[in-house]
């Protein structure tokens, strides 16, 4: 089954305490994309600027990412600059242009209009509630957001929360979602928001899942060079996505190999600056590294 | 097989979010056996004051701690008074008197030589050192240490670590001895100071051990309220070496399940202030959250 998403692309300019890199490409959707696309087809809805290179779409589309949504308009793509801290958990943003993405109308073509599987990386929320409008029957809904929307537009996203089977949150996002300190609080509060499932991102100590089923916790896998953090957590809900989508196992067991999958991609995304390492990344490294996570979390079956 | 530890008892003031709790019994020592006389007995080292109450030396002695080589001393007992802020992995120490514990030079009873599992709570490195003078033929030992020994008196502290078999020290600990601020590379340059084994304590993300068979990471048991966090490492200590003494099994997989021993013995010793919450505790309780520490974390096996 194809996973949709909707969100972000962008051309970013980083500098980590590794080295920099300038005008590389970045945004939700496509990291996104491209790790979903390891997993199963996938259906993009953004929007670009004149100035977007048409090889980065090529490259998508070689890899079985449906670029139809991905619309090119008029003008400059979103542009982000962003600067980390030796503790990388912390960065500044040096500059944004919004671009084309400051009007960014989602248009969802026909033939993404039976998708099942979606994911609505962060934008404005009444933006990821107009997908939805798009949708007759959409499954599971992913969904992501950022502090921006939960301290200027609280209403907006409250509605669209009753709309969402999984929310994938940071865990500041989530304090501030649920006004509570504590993530086992945070999260039973967001839970009677709506979401089914909340995925809480922790950066470096990995991802911690909340349900009626009860809670699993994963570590982020130990490396000894995270080179750029940028886009960590949307690979992380492409591989995710991407892993419920191919597997169409929803179960608690579905769901934790999902999360293991994610975290296996988003740990592959920081070893180089953008998405370079995916670019390279075989199925069988995948595997390898999912077998590694067992490994690093297995209490009894060592 | 029993466990030896030698370090501070105390008398502490704190005050957290929660509440605030005035001259209750803590000290590394003290968390340390209380923990581990779940699992196997004690032989306890330390100097108190005249003013201790000689109730806890009781009770202590009634589940299975061998106080025989905690002295008390003429003058008062180390007194720590500390407030934990909103995030509660920050402290401020209000004010310290150290009391007999400035003359503390642990002196082994003749009964104690035996010992075998033996862990040295965080005092003085030439203390420590001096306590394995004391033991023929020390078998696995443990230690803990702080960033003022690391700062002030790292030769000390760097001979010691040589006759060590497992550092247990925190994340900030193992960058401040290591020089590096990535906890795969911090690890790494400690176990070539000696010790065979690091477990990193990370506070609510839990603890991550690393040896020459690979890496292990647990997550801290997600808990809704975190009343008093002091003694957390210490006690986390305990259950880890009680256990190992217990089972006798230091193999990957044994040491796996003492690391989730002493998670389980952490998880519920900040529940309340002081160690009130383990004098309540029962073999069935700890291995239910043992249990529940397999489904938090089990990928494959749900």
């Amino acid at each position: 089954m194809s996973v949709l998403v909707v969100g972000s692309v962008a051309i970013d300019s980083v500098q980590t305490p590794h080295g920099e890199a300038e005008s590389v490409i970045g945004g939700a959707a496509t990291y996104f994309a491209l790790a979903a696309s390891f997993f199963t087809p996938v259906r993009m809805v953004a929007a670009v600027g004149s100035d977007f290179p048409a090889a980065v779409l090529e490259d998508l589309r070689s890899r079985g990412v449906d670029v139809g949504g991905v619309e090119t308009r008029r003008g400059t793509t979103l542009r982000w600059s962003g600067r980390y801290h030796e503790d990388m958990n912390v960065r500044d943003t040096l500059a944004l242009d919004l671009g084309v993405f400051a009007d960014f109308h989602p248009q969802l073509p026909a033939s993404f209009r039976d998708s099942s599987y979606v994911f609505l990386a962060n934008i404005d929320p009444r933006l990821q509630a107009a997908v939805l409008d798009q949708l007759p029957a959409p499954g599971l809904v992913g969904c992501d957001t950022m502090n921006h929307w939960i301290a200027e537009s609280r209403p907006d996203l409250e509605r669209l929360l009753k709309r969402v089977g999984i929310l994938v949150i940071n865990d500041e996002e989530a304090r501030l979602l649920s006004g509570e300190r504590n993530v086992v609080r945070a999260a039973r509060q967001i839970l009677g928001m709506g979401p089914r499932i909340v995925l809480i991102k922790r950066g470096e100590y990995g991802v911690i899942q909340f349900s009626s089923e009860g809670i699993f916790a994963v570590p982020a896998f130990p490396l000894e060079d995270v080179f750029d953090p940028t886009g960590a957590g949307d690979t992380f809900a492409g591989g995710f996505m991407g892993q419920l989508a191919r597997s169409g196992d929803g179960s608690e067991r579905g769901l934790r190999r999902a999360i293991v999958y994610g975290s296996v991609m988003a740990s592959f995304v920081v070893e180089d600056f953008s998405y370079r390492r995916l670019q390279s990344l075989t199925p069988e490294a995948i595997e390898q590294r999912y077998r590694q996570f067992v490994s690093l979390t297995n209490i009894e079956g060592v």
